[in-house]
């Protein structure tokens, strides 16, 4: 039976769900989990416990809970539930507080909250990311951070609102199409943002599979000119000197922070 | 003068900066950060200690490093350095191990890699909100785990693509403009699929300095226009029984996470 997992907080619960995932990642097992955000009440917080509780019962089995919840008096009841505390927050703010000097004062809602630093420039991004997705305008190209070029569906839009979403980067996306194969070369406002262009590239085989799940059968989708369009571009991205990625094996994760790696572009955190 | 964080994985450190980033929001201090991701060579470790100790040597104060290090014998360089380690992944697997009578087998890039439960699902949700943003087509409707609306600039797409990005759910949205407002109602599309609306709505004055920004003194942007705009959108809600939330004082991720909190959607893990 797979182990169940709760994921507690009087917040989102995203920083729960990061921080158990992340840990539980590291066994081969499967795990059963239920989010609970937003337990602001003492109400909720009792609740919670019960649930808990009936889980311990119903399976035999002390469930572990993974928790975030600034407030003490929230907190306290979920500690004397049955579950197994994993206390991630709290387990490193004692030790920090002793180095940094400083008392914590915890503020419920600061890590996801919208007072955060930036937050503006975060919503321009995602904005800027949806306005100049899949090249519909060029008017914008010397306000975007960075631009990724690519043949159509080697991962440009979910890699641009990713970077946009999680690091405040403005991020363009421009494809080379079928009509493009004949003379393949940058256009101007690409040429005069020379420096923000970057590179994806993929498996045409995989590519293959993709297009056809889209639009079977059609010369867009065949295999040849998938290996027509990737070898292309691969072979402008080399004469232009533009960096590029093979996204074929890689996550949005993997892929954005691979960018910003090699770009040395800032991640901003929100 | 600010303290130096640094955050170090052999992955994207995604996880390290979330979690970091969550535990030091409970200080009242400014933090200045380095995130150095895809430490995955001993060269690279043997650099990044070097850097750790340059930057002890500068300041005289021992940076925190908050890492994810899969690796054993990256991490052991990395905690050879002169930082003060943080290391959450490690200090909560042996505890787990116990509880779970399971070794921990770590795999590079589990947490955020490809090979993730569910990724093709979560790259379509994410092209369904694309194809599916501001009311663009109605085809897919059906298809559509959740519908947002509201008047323009009230939050739907951000909010739509971090629940796709984020969560896997597909989430389309749908405007009411300037035109609908003589006599608001449901389109058909969106009255059979009427249990999947979700409402946003939005201070009228932050509405208005947001379109300002925009569209400056337009029609669009008066402030008398976005009081209207927002007093009928709200009526129909009410009228129609559909449940909506005040967008104005709140983050993606908290509008994201109560949606499915209201509506009692699954949250998936990437």
């Amino acid at each position: 039976m797979a182990p169940k997992v709760f994921y507690i907080s009087d917040g989102t619960a995203i920083t729960a769900e990061v921080f158990g995932h992340a840990v539980l990642s590291q066994f081969p097992l499967e795990f059963e989990s239920l989010t609970i955000p937003f337990v602001e009440t003492l109400t909720k917080a009792e609740q919670v416990k019960r649930q808990i509780n009936d889980c311990f019962i119903t399976t035999g089995e002390r469930p572990l809970v993974f928790h975030s919840i600034v407030k003490a008096e929230i907190r306290d009841i979920i500690y004397s539930s049955e579950g197994l505390d994993y206390d991630f927050l709290n387990t490193f703010v004692a030790p920090l507080e002793q180095h940094l000097g400083v008392s914590a004062s915890p503020v419920l809602h600061r890590t996801h909250g919208k007072a955060n630093h930036g937050y503006e420039a975060r919503i321009d991004a995602i904005n800027f990311a949806m306005d100049n997705d899949d090249g519909q305008t060029m008017k914008h190209m010397d306000q975007a951070d960075l631009v990724l070029l690519g043949v159509s569906r080697c991962g440009k839009t979910p890699s641009s609102l990713y970077l946009s979403m999680q690091f405040g980067i403005k991020a363009a996306n421009y494809p080379f199409t079928e009509d493009d194969m004949d003379n393949l070369k940058l256009p101007d406002a690409l040429k005069r943002n020379k420096k923000k262009l970057f590179g994806l590239t993929i498996d045409p085989v995989r590519l293959h599979e993709i297009r056809q799940s889209r639009m079977e059968n059609s010369r867009y989708s065949s295999l040849k000119q998938c290996r027509l369009e990737v070898k292309e571009v691969e072979m402008l991205f080399k004469r232009e000197r533009i960096p590029y990625i093979d996204t074929t094996n890689h996550s949005v994760e993997e892929i954005a922070t691979k960018i910003l790696d090699v770009t040395g572009l800032e991640r901003h955190m929100f």
